[in-house]
Order: C-alpha cells, then sequence, then structure tokens
C-alpha cells in the first residue's frame, strides 16, 4: 500500500525483531511528496510502544502522559504565539503606518491615535489634532497649512513608503527567501503532503514577521491575514521540534500546521470558528476530528491573547468590527446579488490579469530584478496613493469607514448629509437623507480609489515582499459595495413611492444601511478571489455578530462563486499552486473523465518496459545498475522474472541506504552477493558470498488496482488515503505504475487537449 | 475495487455499447449495505451522460440545468419543511403540555402564556394568572385553591399525562415503529451506508411528528431535539424522491441526509453553524466540501422559516436563548471544571445503566409489553413529578429558568435574595446577596429534581416513543450547575475576605452568575452523555451570542469527555448502535492493534477453501450450485482452478438478477450453458448450447490487498473509501475476502479477549 516502510515497520518487526531497524530509511528528501499511509502507521507503531511501555515504571507513564498531552500543548503555545504576534504586528505596523505623516513628540513609540488620547487637549469632535503630533511639514517646515506643507508632507510620505519597501524586499531577498508572498498557496501543498525544507523555519517566522510590518506600512496594496497564516504556521511548525510525536513524523505534523493555520485566521479576523472552518475547507487535506477540536483550541488561544493585547483599543480583535441594528428587506437582496456578481467578476479578472502578470515574470528577465520591482510599484502607490484620502490612509481604516454606518458621532465625508448643510456641526441621527456635497466628493474619490486599487493590487500580489489579498480585496468590496449603498439609499430618498420602496420604506425611515452594503461587497470580492465559501460567511458573520445578515452575505458569496466558476474553476491559491508547479491534488475538484487506469500508468505502451526487480535472483551489482540506469522513486519486486506477480515494492531512498549500511556494517557483501527479498535465504552454491538480505526494507502491502480500475477511483484513492504511488496489475501481474505526478500530468493532458468529451461540471454545480 | 456493478458501468459502456443494462442490477436488498465507491460512479456517470447531451436541445438543456440545481432545490425544501414542522411541534407541544394543568376558555387553542397575553386583566407581575385560564379544578369543582382542588388537578395532569403517553405508544405500535427512541443511532449508521427502508418514510414522518408532540406533553423526561433530526431526514429523504439524481443513488441520498441532520439541529437549537458541525462531527460519515456548503443552506433556511414562526414569541429560535453581561473569572474555572467532572461521571452512568436497562429488555419477556412499559414509566413520572414545581414544569422552560440570571424582572423562586425579606415585590438588581427562604427551598427542589430525573431519563430513553436525549441531559447538567453556582455564589458572599475572593469580588458587587454555571453544567452532561465536543460547544455558543463564555465551555467540555472516556469511549449513540448490531464502523475510533489482513480474512484456516469462481468454464448449473451452496454476497472470479490469479468480483444479487434475465430474454440458456466473465467466448464444441456471457456484471476493478497489510491499514480503506468487502491476495492469488462485517467481528473480539497485547488509546489521547 505504498507505505513504503510503513508496513515493514509494523509487520517485519514480528518477523525478524532481532533486527535493528536501519537508521535513515523512512525519511524524506527535500521537494518530496510524504507517505500518508506510511507516516500514519509509524505514528500508532510509536504509540503502541509507549502504551506498552508505560506499566513499566512510573517514568514511563510519565513519558506516556506528556506524550499523550503533548497534542495540547503544541497546540496551546501555537495559539500563545500567534496571538502573542499578531498583536505585535498590528501595533507595530500602526506605528509605522502612521510614521509615514508625522510623529508624536511627547512619545516617539505613540501612534498617531495614542499620542492625540494621551492628549488633555483633545475634544472629541477633533480626535485626530492634537498639539503632541507633528506632521513632518510642521517638523521640519514649522508650518501646518498651505502648499509648501503639503508638498514636504507628500515627499516625506513617498520617502519613508519607500524606505520600508526597500528595507522589506532586501531583508527577504537576502535572509528568507520563503518569507515572500502570502504563503497560503505554499501552506496547502505542505499540508497536502509536500516536503519544502526551511519555508516554515524559524528564519522565515522573523523576516516574516518584520518584512510584514515593514510591507503593510509602506502602504502597498496588501494586507496582513494571508501572511499571519503563514506566521502561525511557522510557529506550529517550530513548537512541533519540542515533542519527538511531531518534529518525527511528517503527518502528524501537518495536524499541527492545519491547527496553526485556524489559528492564524482567527487572530487576522477575530473569527476562531471561521478559522477552523477556514482550515478545514480551504488549506487543509487530511482533517481527522481530533484535528479539529485542536484547531478549534488553538484558535480560541489566539483570539484569547490578542484580546489581552487589544492593540485597537476597542476590545475587540480586529478593526473593522460593526454592529448593524436595521433590518434589511427581501428587495435589497437584488442589489446584493449584484455585488456578488461584481465580486465574481473581479475574482476571475483579478486571477487572470495577476496570472499572466506573475506567469511574465517567471519566464522574462524581468523577474530578475525583484528590488526595482517593487520600489518601482511602491513609488507608484506612494505617488497615486496621497492625494486620495481613501488611498492615503491604511486600508483596514478604509473598510471600518466604509463599514460603519452613519451614526451622530460619524465625523466622516461620508456622512455629510444634507440637513448638515447650515455649517453647524449637528449630525443627524438619521441618515436617509438627500446627500450632501461631502458625500458626492466622497463617491468620487471612492471610485478613483477603487480603479486604483484594482489595478495596483494586481501588480502587487507576487511581489517578493509578504503580501496577503484578503485584506486589498475586501476593500475594493467594500468601495464598490458602499457606493452601491449609497446609490440605493438615495434612490430610496427619492423615489420613496416607488412599488418597490412604497411598502417599508418611508420617508426619513432609516430603511438603508449603506455599511451592510460594503460588507457585502467585501465578503463578494473576497469570495471571488480565493472561492471560499462557508468558511468566509463564518469569518464575516463573526465580524458582525448578527445571525441576521447571514442571508445576504451567502447570496452574495454564492453569486460571487458562481459567476467567478464560470470563468475558470480553481481560486487565486491553486492558480499559484499551479503556476509554481507544485504536486497538489485538489479535493474539490473532481474527476470526470473516463480514462482507465492502464491508460495513465507508466510505462506507457512505447516506453521501455517496467523497471522490476526479482524476489530472489539479482545480485548486488545487478540492483545497483537497474537502480542506476533509472530516475524511479520505487521498484515493484515480483516474484521471478517468468511470473511477474507481485511480491512488493521497494524505495530506491531505502535501498541505497540498505547496501550503504550493509557495506559498512555487514562483513563479506561483495558485488556478487545475492539480494534476496524472500523471507528465508535462497539455497546458494557453498562457495558464493553473503548474501544480502533486504526483507526489512520491502513494503509488502502495497497498495494496487488493476488496469480496467477508472481512473475517478484511483484519483480518489490517493486523494483519501494520501498515496504517493500505486501499482497496477491485471490478473495478478504488474503491469505498470501510477504516481501522483502522473495523475497530474494527465488531467493536465485532459484539460489541455480535448475537453469536450466529457466537459468539467456546470459551473452552476459547485 | 469492490464496485460491484460501478466500474462495469464506466468501463464496459466502452467495451460492449450495445448490450444493454440488465434491470436490477446494482440495487440493494433492504439491511444491506451500500458500497460507496459504486455509488459516486455512477453518479459520474449519470452526470456525464447529462453533460454530453445538455448541446442537443433546449430541453436537454433545461434538464441539465435542473440536474445541476436539483441539490439546491432538494436542501432548500428540507429546510423549509424541517422549519416549519419544528414550528409546529414547538406550538403543539407547548399547547398539549399546558392542557394537563387547565385550558384557556377564551379559545381553545391558546396556550397558557398566549391566554393570559390576550387578556387586559393580566399584570405584569403575575403574567401568568388570568381569569380566561382555567385549571381543571377550577372548572370541574369550581374552586382554584385548597387541598380538593390540588388533588383534582394531580388527578387530571395524571390522566392527561397517561393519555397522551398511551396514545404515542399505540401510534408508533400500530402505524410505525420505526418512529420510537431519537433515532439518532438509525441515521448515524444510515449515513454510514446502511439500508433500512422505511426508516425514513412518509409514515415514519407523520407519526414521528405526532406521537413526538405526544410524548413531550405527557411529561416523560424526553425531549425533542433528538427526533427533530430523525424528522428533518424524513423530509430529506421524501423530497430527494423528487429529483432522480438523488433518489436513484443511495451516495447521493445520503449527502442530503447530512444536510437535513444539520437543519434538523439547526432548528432544534437555533444554532445553525452548530447544527452543520453536530451533522459533520456526530452523525455523517462521508461529507464532501460540497455537502458543508449546502448542509449550512439547509441550516440557514430551517432556522429562517422557525424564526417567521416565531413559537416562542421572543423572536429566538430557543426558549433558552440567554445573555449574560457579567464577564468571568480565572478563578471560576475550578468549579467550571468539577461540572466536567460531574457532567463526565453522569454520562459514563448513563450509559451504561442505559445500556444494561435496554439490553435486559431486548434480551428477557419483559420487551414484548411496551405499551405497559410506556404507561408505567408515564404514570411513576406523573405521580412523583406533579408535587415538586421544578419537575412539574415543562423540562425547557426549566432549562430557561435555570440558565436565566436574576435580574429586577425575575420573579422565580430562585431569586429571593434575602434583601426582599421585607415582603415587598421590589426585587434588587443585584442577586449577590445572602440567599433568602425561597432560594433555599429552590435549592431542595432542585436536590430532588436532579435525583428524580437521574433515575426516570435512565428507564425514559429507550421506550418505544420518540425521545430525545438534549434536553433531560441538559436539565440535569443545569439543576447541577445552578445549585454549584449557588453555593459559589453564597461562599463568595460569606467569605469575600478569602483570598479567592478579595481579588476581584468586593462585597455587593455582582461577580457571580449562577446562571452561567447552570449552562456550563448543561453542556458538560450533554457532552458526557454524547462526547460531542466542537459542535457542542458552538451550540451552546450559538444559544449565548457571547464569545466570552467559550472557555468556560471548553474547558467543562473537554473535562467532561475525558473523565467519560475513561470509563468507556463511546457514545451514547454508538453504544446504541453496538446494542442493536448495527454494521457501523466508528469513524473516530482508531485500530490500534497489529493484526494482520491474512488473520481476520474468511475462510479461515480451519473453513471450507474459498468459494470461487472460474473465468470461462463454470456451466449455468455449477453456478447456480455455487451459489446456492453458499450465502456469500459476491464471489471473486478466478483465471481458472490451477492458477488462482484474480480477475474481478461479482455480486451474488447480480448473477441471480442477470441468470434470470437471460432465461427471461435469451434463448437457448439452458443447465448446461457455458458462463464466460471473459471479452470473448470461449471455444466450445459444435454441439454444446448457447453461452451465457456475463462480463456485464463483473466488477473488474475489485479493492485488494496483500495477506502481509496491517489491519490498521485495511480500516483504514475500508472507513475512508467506503467498502464492503476487499479481496486478499499473495503474490497475486487470491486468498481469501474480508467484509465490512468481519472487521467489526474481529474488533468485538479484540475488544473481549486481549486488550491488554496494545490497549487502546489512554482516555487522554482523545
Amino acid at each position: 500500500m505504498s507505505n513504503g516502510g510503513g508496513a515493514p515497520s509494523s509487520t517485519t518487526h514480528l518477523l525478524d525483531f532481532l533486527e535493528e531497524p536501519i537508521p535513515g530509511v523512512g525519511t524524506y528528501d527535500d521537494f518530496h511528496t510524504i507517505d500518508w499511509v506510511r507516516e500514519k502507521c509509524k505514528d500508532r507503531e510509536r504509540h503502541r510502544k509507549i502504551n506498552s511501555k508505560k506499566k513499566e515504571s512510573a517514568w514511563e507513564f510519565t513519558k506516556s502522559l506528556y506524550d499523550a498531552w503533548s497534542g495540547w500543548l503544541v497546540v496551546t503555545l501555537t495559539g500563545l504565539a500567534s496571538g502573542a504576534l499578531a498583536g505585535l504586528i498590528d501595533i507595530a505596523a500602526d506605528w509605522l503606518n502612521d510614521l509615514k505623516e508625522g510623529v508624536c513628540l511627547s512619545a516617539m513609540w505613540f501612534n498617531h491615535e495614542q499620542c492625540c488620547w494621551t492628549s488633555n487637549e483633545t475634544t472629541f469632535a477633533e480626535r485626530d489634532k492634537c498639539p503632541q503630533w507633528k506632521s513632518w511639514a510642521e517638523l521640519i517646515l514649522g508650518q501646518a497649512e498651505g502648499p509648501g506643507s503639503y508638498i514636504m508632507n507628500y515627499f516625506m510620505y513617498i520617502y519613508w513608503a519607500l524606505s520600508f519597501a526597500f528595507l522589506a524586499v532586501c531583508l527577504v531577498k537576502v535572509f528568507a527567501p520563503y518569507a515572500c508572498g502570502s504563503g497560503i498557496p505554499e501552506i496547502k501543498t505542505i499540508l497536502s503532503g509536500f516536503i519544502i525544507r526551511g519555508y516554515l523555519g524559524k528564519w522565515t517566522l522573523l523576516i516574516k514577521t518584520i518584512t510584514l510590518v515593514l510591507a503593510v506600512a509602506s502602504g502597498l496594496s496588501l494586507g496582513k491575514e494571508g501572511p499571519l497564516v503563514h506566521v502561525a504556521c511557522c510557529c506550529g511548525n517550530i513548537f512541533s521540534y519540542l515533542f519527538p510525536k511531531y518534529s518525527k513524523n511528517e503527518a502528524k505534523k501537518r495536524e499541527v500546521l492545519s491547527a496553526a493555520s485556524a489559528a492564524g485566521v482567527s487572530v487576522a479576523f477575530g473569527a476562531p470558528i471561521g478559522g477552523v472552518l477556514f482550515s478545514l475547507e480551504e488549506v487543509s487535506y487530511y482533517f481527522p476530528l481530533k484535528t479539529l477540536w485542536r484547531s478549534f483550541f488553538a484558535a480560541l488561544v489566539a483570539a484569547f491573547v490578542l484580546r489581552s493585547i487589544n492593540p485597537f483599543g476597542n476590545s475587540r480583535l480586529v478593526l473593522f468590527y460593526v454592529e448593524y441594528h436595521t433590518p434589511w428587506y427581501l428587495f435589497e437582496l437584488i442589489p446584493f446579488i449584484l455585488l456578488g456578481v461584481f465580486g465574481g467578476l473581479w475574482g476571475a479578472f483579478f486571477i487572470r490579469a495577476n496570472i499572466a502578470w506573475c506567469r511574465r515574470r517567471k519566464s522574462t528577465r524581468f523577474g530578475k530584478y525583484p528590488v526595482l520591482e517593487v520600489i518601482f510599484v511602491a513609488a507608484i502607490t506612494a505617488v497615486v496613493a496621497f492625494p486620495n484620502p481613501y488611498t492615503r490612509q491604511n486600508t483596514s481604516e478604509l473598510i471600518k469607514e466604509l463599514f460603519t454606518d452613519c451614526g451622530p458621532l460619524e465625523s466622516s465625508q461620508l456622512c455629510q448629509y444634507r440637513s448638515q448643510m447650515n455649517g453647524s456641526k449637528a449630525f443627524t441621527d438619521n441618515p436617509n437623507r438627500p446627500a450632501g456635497p461631502g458625500v458626492y466628493a466622497a463617491m468620487w474619490q471612492l471610485c478613483l480609489a477603487l480603479i486604483f486599487k484594482i489595478i495596483m493590487t494586481i501588480f502587487t500580489f507576487g511581489l517578493k515582499v509578504p503580501s496577503g489579498l484578503f485584506i486589498p480585496s475586501m476593500a475594493i468590496g467594500a468601495i464598490a459595495g458602499r457606493i452601491v449603498g449609497i446609490a440605493v439609499e438615495q434612490l430610496a430618498y427619492y423615489h420613496h413611492d416607488w412599488f418597490l420602496f412604497r411598502e417599508w420604506c418611508e420617508v426619513g425611515a432609516d430603511c438603508i444601511t449603506p455599511g451592510l452594503y460594503a460588507m457585502v461587497g467585501a465578503a463578494a470580492c473576497l469570495g471571488g478571489v480565493t472561492r471560499m465559501t462557508v468558511s468566509l460567511v463564518v469569518i464575516v458573520f463573526e465580524l458582525t455578530g448578527g445571525l441576521e445578515y447571514i442571508v445576504p452575505l451567502m447570496a452574495a458569496v454564492m453569486t460571487s462563486k458562481w459567476v467567478g466558476d464560470a470563468f475558470g474553476r480553481s481560486g487565486i491559491y491553486e492558480a499559484h499552486i499551479r503556476l509554481n508547479g507544485y504536486p497538489f491534488l485538489d479535493a474539490k475538484e473532481e474527476f470526470t473523465h473516463v480514462t482507465l487506469a492502464r491508460e495513465v500508468m507508466r510505462p506507457r505502451p512505447s516506453d521501455p518496459p517496467l523497471a522490476v526487480l526479482t524476489q530472489d535472483d539479482l545480485t548486488v551489482e545487478e540492483l545497483q545498475s537497474t537502480i542506476n540506469e533509472t530516475s524511479y522513486n520505487g521498484f515493484p519486486v515480483i516474484v521471478s522474472k517468468e511470473s511477474q506477480r507481485l511480491v512488493g515494492f521497494a524505495l530506491r531512498r531505502d535501498i541505497n541506504i540498505a547496501i550503504e549500511n550493509a557495506r559498512r556494517k555487514q562483513e563479506g557483501i561483495l558485488l556478487t552477493s545475492r539480494v534476496y527479498f524472500t523471507q528465508h535465504a535462497p539455497t546458494l552454491p557453498a562457495d558464493s558470498p553473503r548474501p544480502l538480505k533486504l526483507r526489512s526494507i520491502l513494503d509488502m502491502s502495497p497498495f494496487t488496482v488493476t488496469d480496467h480500475t477508472p481512473m475517478e477511483i484511483v484519483v480518489d484513492i490517493f486523494r483519501k488515503m494520501g498515496l504517493r504511488q500505486c501499482l497496477v496489475t491485471h490478473n495478478g501481474n504488474v503491469l505498470g505504475i501510477i504516481t501522483k505526478k502522473n495523475i497530474l500530468e494527465h488531467l493536465e493532458e485532459l484539460k489541455q487537449h480535448k475537453e469536450p468529451l466529457v466537459t468539467s461540471p456546470t459551473p452552476l454545480h459547485m
């Protein structure tokens, strides 16, 4: 069953338990795929050993207790670290971000808001003005107003943005190239069983944390939410080294990583349940119920740590937590669904444009200058962003402003409805009034911001700095949603006698909530880009805290997924996985073709015959030449050259290690030594050299399918059992082998060549 | 791959697509296990057909659209029906329940609360007193007070309770025996791939709905939450018959049932997300992401329907929705964990006692009189329950009262703290006062109620009426929790200078919330009985609506699970599944033994040899005699008697149907006809009768494992792929067969005989 050394480790210890295990057998090379079945067998074996020993002494019992608890310990530690790091990143990014605009004289380490909080001279209406906070123009030129100081501020803004971006890309390039991007495509691949050494290491963690802060502060169109998942996974990986149960077993380690990614989303959005569902729906591959429970725990721990750090001073985990109080009406589903369509279109467009751009970056000379590219993009972003208040501010703050409904205390430009035209600052309680000039101005600025964000995000995602997609996508959706919301609101005001509005929207009544539209739009755009469903709805539900608004959210997210799927079924993460050529077998995509195993297996009819080993009549020399002449990772072992009946499967790496080991330790192993995989040595002439026994590395239970097996079943077995390879037999004889790579190649071929024999499921068939 | 007719249906249609499929091949008998792989192949085949046809005409395109949408339609209908039925059951049960005490003169169909709502003469303080509502004593004797009327009310209470119970058990016995119990063990079994015809049919639905109302109203110690899941699944099953995609495919139907069970929990507890997690964690077996999304949708639809019916008049989905406003303190984790210990002990005790009682009922004569038993239990329940106000009232109302914190408007006896000793009705805002005599009296009554509930629930669960466990378990936990909560509160009041309390609990401050203790206790007891984890925490979280209280809940639920697991690892549902002998392979239990496939396979060394069919030299007569002499459900097909190499697998049912069909349709099929499974007919003498070709029913891709495969891998394959049987080979030759039943028997043997070779995982290892 392709469990390489797994079955041997649990079966041969009955047969030849006097033999010591060969060191190194059962480990993996970098950029190789793990064998889930073998790993799980190894873990059960380890567990059995500990259990059988635990009655021997109090010390062994303590060790077994420690082993039993280590799962909880490691997720607790991961949760604590993720929460603490998220808090740290939030605070540092906030401070650095405000540094672009000015500095707090009373205490350098305060950001703008904290600076004015501590000041006594601040009134509530002008929260963000206080003498302690000096803009750069005030500090350098000594004047706060006028064109000169505007230019000075503009210049300093660009200066800081470029410095942060430069520092970030240099750190990434020099110390930890794996720290760039969002990390989610790679984490998905790792969780599906691939090995990328160092991707979740301590250097990556350190550099990613620092450069994430710099990248966010540089004002680039990116977010910190995706990279936070990477940061949490690094924590999970590092802590798993404290516990042999996890450090020595790749499958168990992935359980910790699943929990860590839940913790990452939990702190990114303040949504523990949403985080668990995200881990389940989006990133995890193998997700047993035990992991569900531990993920939930890790997510909760992380959320509580973050809450006690309280980085935003609002007792909430995220900046843009909101509560709405007005209900929504059935008619509003139409604009919500339109927002869903927009989200789907944006998602499809973004994926295509971004992938095309990234492909160009990979394939042309252009990709050789990552530092220049980052500085160039950062410069354009800063130059264009500064004049528009909606692009100048932090994207999270923008989202918060767009989500928030106009209340009596809101001083935003978006809430300047006409009743306050008399110049007084008495904002009305009721926003359903004709829009004032402030709102119109805001609409224009928002439209420009929308175009700006759309263009810049395409070029930003994929730069060699840590960059998340959640926040820019949400910002685009929120802008579009708010615009639609205000439009509907004004429509309802000016045409309150239309049959659509007459029923439920009286003049002056507060019937439309533009903030809700912004939230729905944000969810739709995020859904279009990532194609998340339940987890997205739950995350946004946890942001609002009201069951009431789930239906609009669901309608928009469903529409956006369907519209997006019509243009291409994979989300941005799957698209990047494919772009990078990772061996990832998507569990969501259904295999719908009618090919059989024999059409996919290697060798193909035109290839040389399958490289096999016979069980008892090879010499060491023959074995080595077979191995060296081919590049396969493993070889079927058969009864004899005449009878191709299958005995087992041996891995190249294991054979090499075993021969090496035998040469070092056993005397008399020559090139002419007979190699045997059987239980008893074959009868040999008296003068022949000592034979080499390799049964301990033989997997006597390889997974097999017959040549007539439909590929849909084979793909299902690979996905569910986590195989690396599978042997193909016909009437008991070995015919060939199918590896994960063969399946991925086959899928790619089918996609490119002749889609229409059997089309992939309709987009409606989500 | 054990996909019986599945691989043929997708492979042979290439080879002999002129042959018509034989009707009946690929269906199942009652009480048989389905083959998931075959069903999934059938569905993909159907899907491919529809897709290839859809470009032919507008009508075909419409049909393909209908097919694509039918999944959403069926879950929408299921959600609507579940919500509506839940509302109906809530209202009817409420009304019938109040009928035990009296009747509304102004409108017979009003329950007590509604009756007094509509009355103008009701004051807020005496909400439940109004002239329109007459107790039976008032109506019959004409007097409301005095011992005579008490006895009259007592008598009428017992009379109605017995009538309801009698009616319920008779209806169940006569019309739908499957309507009894909670239904969750059977639904788990059905979802794991077992066929129980009629269990989810329209009669069961109708009778279960009616008798559920009667059973709840009879005052028996049972709840309606579990049976609501059964009701929702019946709806799902019935609606799935409208869509051939679901009615003709047992695997697809189970996707609908998974969604339906989510909808059931969603309406039972007003917890859509919790419902989905319940479906995922507790009942479902095969849960693809598509189902997750649809389950969520069904749960939401059901919740919204129920909310618009608004059965409790509180705009909430459940009676016992509460909101707390005071935080909890770290020290309180100690009593919370103690409640968890109590919950675990109660769960373990309940499972043992209930299973012992149910086994006695099954094995002795005593089980032959279900009607008498129900009446007996109902009589005892009514007689003992009436004198104690906490047992007399509806259990849901009791839970609500226990959960609710003492506020200024609470008139409950539990809130009679000493400051109102002066006789005025001015309840204080602050419950942290010394307990008054009301509280002491309530404590006594609660203790008695606790003992009563514990005893009665053991004897009630398993009666031949619809009976859920959630509510009684929660009630027991809530009572215990409230008692502990009041104890801690009084401790804090009298010893506020202890170091434990000094820090955070000032005199007169509102620092302990006894209602929260009740809720934690309820969750712990429910967790102890069902061993649910995440879904339980999320359900209770949705009841309270505050992230704040997740940590206490989690601490208690985790403790209760660990304590419970120490006494036996299976929850009540698994225990009942085992008691009833259903073929259910628990996905949660890890297989930890070291046996190999050859030790489990049949035939055993002492058995007669394996019954096999050869591929081309059997006659019809020989084939029939082989089939008739054995009782196996399927037979391996081998190359020839000399070479046991495996060709494929044929199912008994399919062979019988095919022979029957051939006799009817094909001429010249005699007993001496040669049967062949090969692609081309063997060369036969000229005078021999026409041969019978059976290749179309041959599964050419059976799942195989080698004899050396560890059983842990075999069990894993069975679970993940949903197999019915698997062939065992050695060097390509067939040795034997392993069925799901063999595995279950093997597990049972290992459990009984020699646990300690390798012990099952420690309870800590959840």
